[in-house]
Parts: C-alpha cells; structure tokens; sequence
C-alpha cells in the first residue's frame, strides 16, 4: 500500500474530495490509516469522524455515497485527494451540493446554491 | 470579520487552494487567526506554516503569489476554500503546478504532469 504520512496530525490525514467530471470541490473530511485503507479497498470514500470518534463510509445513511474514481497524494504524502462520483448529488448534510455553499464577500457571508435535497426527509430527524 | 471555528484543531484550519479558472486544487495549506486576517486584508493566500511555527506569505521566496479571487467557507465554518490566480503558474515548491502530482494506480504511485519550473533556479539553492 502507499505510505503517508500520518505523524503531522495525530494520525489523521486532510482528504479533499472533489467532483471528478466539474471539479467542483465538495468537502474535506480526515482519514486515518484505517479509513485510507477502506477508501483503497472498497472504493468508497471513507473518513474518521473527529465528532463520532468512528470510521464513517459517507452516504451510509443517507445513501449519497462517494464513489471514488481517481486518487491523488501531494508532494509531501500529507495530504489526499479524491475525485468522486457524488451520488445522490449532494455531498453537504444539509442538503447542498457542495459543502462550500458560503462566499466571503466585503467581509460578510453570503449563500450560493440551492439545497438538493431536504435534510429532514433524508436523515428522518 | 467572519468568525471561523479554529477550536477543532488546536488553532489552526486548512485551507483548499484551487484555480479560480481551471478548478484545479493546487495545494492545501493551514491557517491559524493571523492568517485568516492576513489573507482577508491583504488579498494574497498566507497560511501558517506547522514546520516554521510562522506565518507564510504563500510565494513570499518564489515569487509566485496567489491572488486570491473568491473566498468560501464550509457549512461547519471550519475548512476554507481559496480560488486563486497562481502567479508564475506553479503551486508545488517542488516546480509542479498543482501539488496534487502523484496519481495512485493499481496501488502504486505514478507521476502526472510536468515541472513547471526548475526548483534550483527559483529557490537559488
């Protein structure tokens, strides 16, 4: 397997996950080695959720997996990147798009995009 | 200003560079306050750099600024997303482009892309 650098961040790695066809970058999440090794094996983006403490296979409850179609490492195995087929077509839990969905403008935030779908019918919450 | 959530992550949040043209991601970088502010007045991407405990005028040595063009934040106001114009066409400290050079394959690293720059002629090292 390829060997990263985990030692930076207490063993976690930055893995920025990007639309493989726009480009549009959809989110940043963090592995751990065991969660780089899922991505590898199974082909679905996996993270280590720094709230949860867990492994986590995003899309596993709402169904918006990420399905990985290439796989870059910079210059200093520190940092991941993920092209993705983003099913679903929302990869933010709160129903966006893209995770990015706030633009700095003249100091304030300002909202871009619709949200794709409706959080509360997706996570039954 | 707007207020990001550098609590996560002992101070410090990264930042996603990406072409504001070509939506390439160029590089990840961290800031701490100080270079979120810097960045905001200043309009050049400044991180702060985990190996120099210092701040980091992205392209301060090489010349090779990035200006920032549109400023992003994520839904939980902890990761940054820079579009930028990347002076002198290369991100990577190593001549690359895009610090993202090195494809995974079938388990093994491949190189793609070419150096944009010689490092030893801009570093004069």
């Amino acid at each position: 397997m390829v060997t990263l650098d985990f030692n930076k961040m207490n063993g976690l790695i930055p893995a920025i996950v990007q639309d493989y066809k726009t480009y549009e970058v959809l989110m940043l999440g963090f592995m751990n080695p065991e969660a780089w090794a899922a991505t590898l094996s199974t082909g679905k983006a996996t993270f280590y959720s720094r709230t949860r403490k867990a492994l986590w296979v995003k899309g596993q409850t709402s169904g918006h997996l990420q399905i990985v179609k290439e796989i870059r490492i910079d210059c200093d195995d520190d940092t991941i990147l993920l092209l993705v087929e983003q099913i679903g077509g929302a990869a933010c839990h709160i129903g966006y798009r893209s995770c990015f969905f706030k633009k700095i403008e003249d100091g304030a935030v300002q909202i871009i995009g619709k949200p794709v779908f409706n959080p509360r019918e997706v996570y039954h919450k």
